[in-house]
C-alpha cells in the first residue's frame, strides 16, 4: 500500500513542524507507510520552491489551491494565520481531501462552525492540531486518572504563561488588534482547554476577568497606538463532574517561555506538570507510610507509550517536535478508521465555544454556560 | 526600663508560638528589653500551670480574665480558636492592654468592626498575628517592586493549599460547620490577602467560586454529616493601580503541605515565592544578554534584614517560628511608638471585608466591590 | 529538681546559637527544666556584660575561668574559634563541668586526643555540637535507611559548598594560614563527615586531593601573600560494609551558600538531601508499578520526631537554628545518663583522624586507611 | 550538488538514532543537501530488510561488507555493539568512506588506536557519536566560559548515572562480563569525559576508585555468576591549567535515569547542568546587588544556536533525538572541508586513553598521568 500524499500549505513556525512529522513518522512508528510529500504551498512561489526543496516536497506552487487540484495528494495540513484556516479548509474537504489544521479553527465562531460543517459533509478526516495531548507524560496522566489514582479530581487549576507581549517597548503588531481576536484567550488558551478535554471533557460554564498590562504600544512609525485586546485573561470555570477549574493565560509574563502549568486535585492524590519540563509530572498519593508521603517526580520513560518508538533508555527525553509526530501518527489512525486520539473539529469547535463564552462572561460580568455543539 | 509585662492567653499551635517569640526576642534582636513572662491562661487552671511551667510565666490561672485584672500586665497574646478573638481582644484593650491577637479578627464581621473600635478607643495598640509577612525574603521583594526591579506590576496570582480536609474519610468536626465560617476563605485564604496587602495595599473587588469536594463526611458514632462550607476557593479580584489578581485557596490539596505561592508580574520582570520553599524566592529581569536571562533564584541571606540577626552565613535558613519573633519586634515598635511592620487592627478588618465579600459574591454570582473601612 | 547551671564562652556565631538553644529547650520539649544561664565569658569584660544582658546571663567575665570556679556553672558551652577549644573543654572537665564543645575538637590531633582522655578521665558528658545531625530529615534518612527502604547500601556522595572564600579579591585573613588547618577540611568537610557517621559509622580508608583556587590573596596594607592552605578538597573514601563514598567540600563554590548534599544508593532505591532545602528530602524506591516511579520529595511534619515539639503542621519549616535545641535536648539526655543522639568526643576524634588522614592522602599521593581510637 | 550517500550498520538504539538524523539534517537545516540514505545492513538480511523499509533505505544487506563495495556510499555509521567498531570502521576508511562511529571507539585500546592510524591513512572524515556536545545549551556554557562570564575555572564535578544496572536481581548478562570492558568507565563515563574535552580539553592525571554494588547476579539457567567488572567508579582528575575535578559513574544508581549533572566553579561565578534537564542550565554570577545574587535558571532558546532551527519559541524544548540531527549537521561540515563542532578520532583516542589510565591508576591504586596521543 502507498503511503498518504501529503499537501502542505504554510512554512512557517507550523509548516516546517508539520513536515518534520510527516517526513519521520514512518521512521519512528515503523507500522504505517512513508507519506508522498507531494506538493507544499507558500504565499510566494519563490519561497515555495526554496521550502519545497528544504522539506523535500515533489512540487511546489504560490497558490493553494493548486493543491485541491492535485489528485496526489490525500491530506493538506493547513498551517497558515488563523484566519486562513476556514476558507482553506473547507476548500480542502470540499475537494475531498482530508484535513490536518492547526489550531484554533478560526477567529469568527461562525467559521468555525461552516468548518465542522464541512468536515461532516466530506466525509473526510479532520483534525486539529493540539500536540500537548499527545506527550506521553499527559497520556500516562490520563491513565492514571482513569485507574483512580488520585481518587475523585474535585478541582483543576491551569496556567498557560509565555512572555513573547511582556515587553511594553515592542511595537504595536497585528496581535494587538481586535481583529485577530481577544488576546490571550485565542490562539493561547486554547492549548491548555485542549489539555482540559483530553482529561476531563468540555467546560460547562465560565466567567472571566481580562486585562491589558499596557493600554498602548510603540509604532514604528512614531506615536502610539491603542491596544484593543487582552494579554492576560483568567477565567473560573465548572467542568463536568462538579469539577471546578481556574484557567489562567498571561502571554505577557516575562520569564515564562513555554509554561503550561496543570494542578489536578482528587480524593487519593493530585498531579502535577508543567510543559517547560515536558519530560516529567509529580504524582501525590495518600498511601503507604505518612513519613515517606511526598511528591513522586517521575520522568517520561519508555513504559509511557510511545516514548519507547523514539527512544529505548528512559529519562533521556523528548522535544516538543516529537509530539507532532505523535499526532501525525493519530492522523494516520483516523484516515484509516481506526480508535485515535487526537482532537477532531467537532470537538475543536466545543473548545472554541468556551473560548467565546469567557469573552461573553467578561463583557457581561457574569457567569456563562457553554452552548453544546 | 524593663521589659515588657505578657499575658498569654491559649497555649495550643499558636500559643506556644507567641511564647517562644516573647522568650527569644531579646536574644535575637538586642535591642528590646528582655519581656517578663508574667501570666498564662488556659481554659483550664491545672493545664494552666503546667503549661506556665513549660513556657517559663510566672503565674497560671484557668480564668483568662485575671490576666485582665493583673497589673503586671501590659500587653496580652490573644491565641484562642477565633470565636473568641472578639471578646477577649475587646476585654484586654478595655483594660488598658495592648494586644497582639492571631488571625483572623472574628467569624462575623461586626465582632471584627467593634474590635477595630475598641482599639481606637483604648489608645492601646492592637496587632495581628499575620507571620507570613515578616519573612525576610517577603520584605526583600517588596524592597524590590518598590525599587521598580521588576516595573509596573499588572498581574498577580497567589495559591494556599494544605491537605489537613483532604481525606473524606476524616471525620466531621468543627470546621466543615457553618459556624466556623465560609470554609477555606476563612482563617486560610487570609494568610495570601496579607501578603497582597503587604506588597500592594487592598482589595477592591472580587468574584469567588466556591466548591465542597466532598457533599457529606462520616460521623464518629455512625452515619454521616453534610458538610456545610466550602473547602475550596477561587478567586478573581481587582487590587488597586490596575493590578488583575487571582487567590485561589485550597485546604483538601492532598500533596500541600504549607503551600502559599505568589507569582508576580510586572513590565520589567516577575517574581515567584512558596513558603513551602521560604527561604528563597525567584526573580526575573529583562534586562541584560538575552542568552542568559531566566529565574534567578535568591536564598535568604543576612543582607536581607532581620535574617542577619538569627544567622551570620547566608543560606542557612530560618523557620516558621523565627517569624513571629520578627513580628513580636515589630510590636514592640508599635508599642514604642516607632514605625513598625505589621497588620493593626484597621488593616486586618479590611482583610476580613474581602473575605466577606468574596462570600457574597459568591452567593450571588456576581463580582462585588470590597467596602472600604 | 532545678534546671542545669549553664556557662557559656563565646558569644559569636556559635555563641548565640547556644544561648538561643539554652533559653528554649524547655519551652521546646517542656520535659527538661528550665536551665539556668549563669555565667557568660568573652574575650573584654565590657562586651560580656552587654552579651550577658542580651543572652539573659546572670553573671559576665572577660576571664573564661572564671566559669570554672563558679559552684553555679554544670555545664559550659566552648564556642570560641578552634584553636581554644582544647584548652578551655579541658579546663572545663578538670573542674567538673560538663562541656558542650562546638565543631572541630581542635586543629592538632594531639590537642584533639588530649580533649578525649581528659573528658574519660573526668566522667563528665562532652558533646560536640554537630548540629546537622539532629534535623528530623536526618533521622528520617537514617530510619529510612535501618528499615531497609532502600536495601544494602553501597555508594554514597556528599558535598560541601559554600561560598565564603570565593571572592579572590577578598583581602587575606586567617582563614588561609596553615596555622588554621588544611583549609577545606578543617572545620568545614567535619560536617559532611558527621552525617556519614551518623548514617553509616566512621570512614575506613581515604584518598584526598587538594586545590588552591587562588594561589595569593591581597592584604590591606597593599601587596600580596601566598595562601597556605586549599580551600578545595576531593576525596575517595571507603566505609564500613563495602560502601564507596565520595566527600567534596569546597569553600570557593560560588552560589552555594549552605550546600551538604547527600546522594546515597543502594540495593532497592536511593535517597537525596541538600541541607539548603533542609525541610525535605526525597525517596525513591524502586517498587511498584514501573510506570509511576520517581523520587519522592518528602517535606518535614510532625510524623518526622521532633518537629512534632516545634510546629503541629506539616511542611511549615524549622531554621537552622532549631536543631541546636534539637541537639541541647539530647545533652540533656546525655548529663541525665540515658540513651543519647549526639557526638561524643570519642567519635568526634575518630571524625578528626580521618580529616588528618585526608591530609596525610594528599601530601604522599596514596591512600591512607584511617587509625581507629 | 548531490546529498551524501550513507551507508548504516546496525538499527538498535543508535542506528535509529542515525537514521533519524540523516531523514531529518536538509529539513532542520536547510542548508546541506538532502542525504540519501542508500545501504542498510544488519546482521540478519530479513532484519536488514524490514528495517531499510522503515528507515527509507535504498538497500538492504544482512553482510556489512556489501556497504564498503557500494559505490553509492560515501559515508558509513557505525552503530553496532562496541567490540565491533574497529573492525568496521577501518574497513570503512580503507574502503574510502566517510565514518560516523557511536561511541566509544573499542574496548581495547590497540583497536582504538588502529582506528586513528586509519583515519589518518584514509585522509577521510572519520567522527565520534558524542551527541551530549551538540546540545545548544552546553555550546551557550561553552560560550560563557571562553567569555569569561564565570571566570577563572578552578573545579568542576560531573556525574553520570542511571539505573539500568541497579537491580540485584536482574540477571547476568554480557555487560557484566570483562570482555565488556571495566563496567561504568566504558561507553558510559565516556559521555561526560566529552563533555570535559568539550568544555576544557583533555584529562591530565588520574586516581579512580571502582565498586562492585553485586558481587555476583543470578543466571537465567539457575544458580550465580561473579560479576567481573565495576558498575560504580569514582575519580579524581587534574584537567589542565590547574583545574581539579572529580568524575563519577554509577550505572547502578536507583532513581537515575539519564543523570549526566555539570558543576563548574570559577573565579566570578559557577555554572550547573543536568542531562535529564536537557533545556535548561544554571548560571551563577557574582555581580549586582548581594541582595540579589542567586542561580539563574536559563531555558534553551533560539538565541542559543541552532535551537532556532528546530523551533523559533524559547522554552519548547529539544529532545534526545534531536542532538544527532546537530552532529549530523557538524559531519556534514566536516566532510565539506569547513569548520566543525565534533569529536575526531584523535580526541576520541583520547578520551578513551584517559579510562585506560582510570583503570590502571585502581588497579595500582597511585595517581596515574594520561599519556598524550
Amino acid at each position: 500500500m502507498a503511503g498518504l500524499g501529503v499537501g502542505l500549505i504554510g512554512t512557517g513556525y507550523m509548516g516546517k513542524c508539520h513536515a518534520l512529522a510527516w517526513n519521520a513518522v514512518r521512521q519512528i512508528f515503523g507500522d504505517v507507510e512513508r507519506p508522498r510529500l507531494v506538493h507544499l504551498a507558500e504565499a510566494n512561489a519563490d519561497l515555495a520552491r526554496v521550502r519545497a526543496s528544504e522539506f523535500g516536497f515533489e512540487k511546489a506552487t504560490g497558490d493553494w489551491r493548486d493543491l485541491l487540484a492535485d489528485p496526489e495528494v490525500q491530506v493538506i495540513s493547513v498551517t497558515t494565520p488563523n484566519q486562513f484556516h476556514a476558507e482553506m479548509a473547507i476548500a480542502a474537504l470540499q475537494a475531498g481531501k482530508h484535513v490536518w489544521c492547526e489550531k484554533p479553527m478560526a477567529p469568527a465562531l461562525a467559521d468555525a462552525e461552516r468548518m465542522l460543517a464541512a468536515a461532516r459533509a466530506s466525509g473526510r478526516v479532520a483534525i486539529m492540531g493540539y500536540n500537548y495531548i499527545q506527550n506521553p507524560v499527559m497520556r500516562q496522566i490520563r491513565a492514571l486518572i482513569e485507574d483512580g489514582a488520585i481518587g475523585d479530581i474535585n478541582h483543576v487549576r491551569v496556567e498557560i504563561d509565555e512572555d513573547f507581549m511582556a515587553d511594553p517597548q515592542a511595537l504595536f503588531y497585528w496581535k494587538s488588534e481586535a481583529s485577530s481576536g481577544y488576546g490571550a484567550l485565542d490562539d493561547f488558551a486554547v492549548h491548555p482547554l485542549s489539555l482540559l478535554w483530553f482529561l476531563f471533557g468540555h467546560v460547562e460554564a465560565v466567567i472571566a476577568d481580562m486585562v491589558k498590562p499596557y493600554a498602548e504600544r510603540p509604532l514604528a512609525e512614531g506615536g502610539r497606538r491603542a491596544v484593543e485586546n487582552h494579554d492576560i485573561a483568567s477565567v473560573l470555570m465548572h467542568l463536568g463532574g462538579g469539577i471546578s477549574a481556574v484557567l489562567m493565560a498571561n502571554r505577557s509574563a516575562w520569564g515564562r517561555k513555554g509554561r503550561i502549568a496543570l494542578q489536578i486535585f482528587g480524593s487519593k492524590g493530585s498531579i502535577l506538570f508543567d510543559q517547560e519540563r515536558m519530560n516529567e509530572f509529580e504524582l501525590y498519593q495518600a498511601s503507604g507510610a505518612p513519613a515517606e508521603q511526598g511528591y513522586r517526580k517521575i520522568l517520561s520513560a519508555p513504559v509511557h507509550k510511545p516514548y519507547d518508538r523514539f527512544i529505548p533508555a528512559p529519562g533521556h527525553g523528548l522535544g516538543f517536535n516529537d509530539l507532532k509526530i505523535i499526532e501525525c501518527r493519530e492522523l494516520h489512525r483516523a484516515i484509516a478508521g481506526e480508535n485515535y486520539s487526537a482532537i477532531d473539529f467537532a470537538n475543536g469547535l466545543q473548545i472554541e465555544r468556551s473560548v467565546h463564552a469567557m469573552a461573553q462572561s467578561f463583557s457581561e460580568q457574569r457567569w456563562v454556560s457553554v452552548p453544546k455543539g
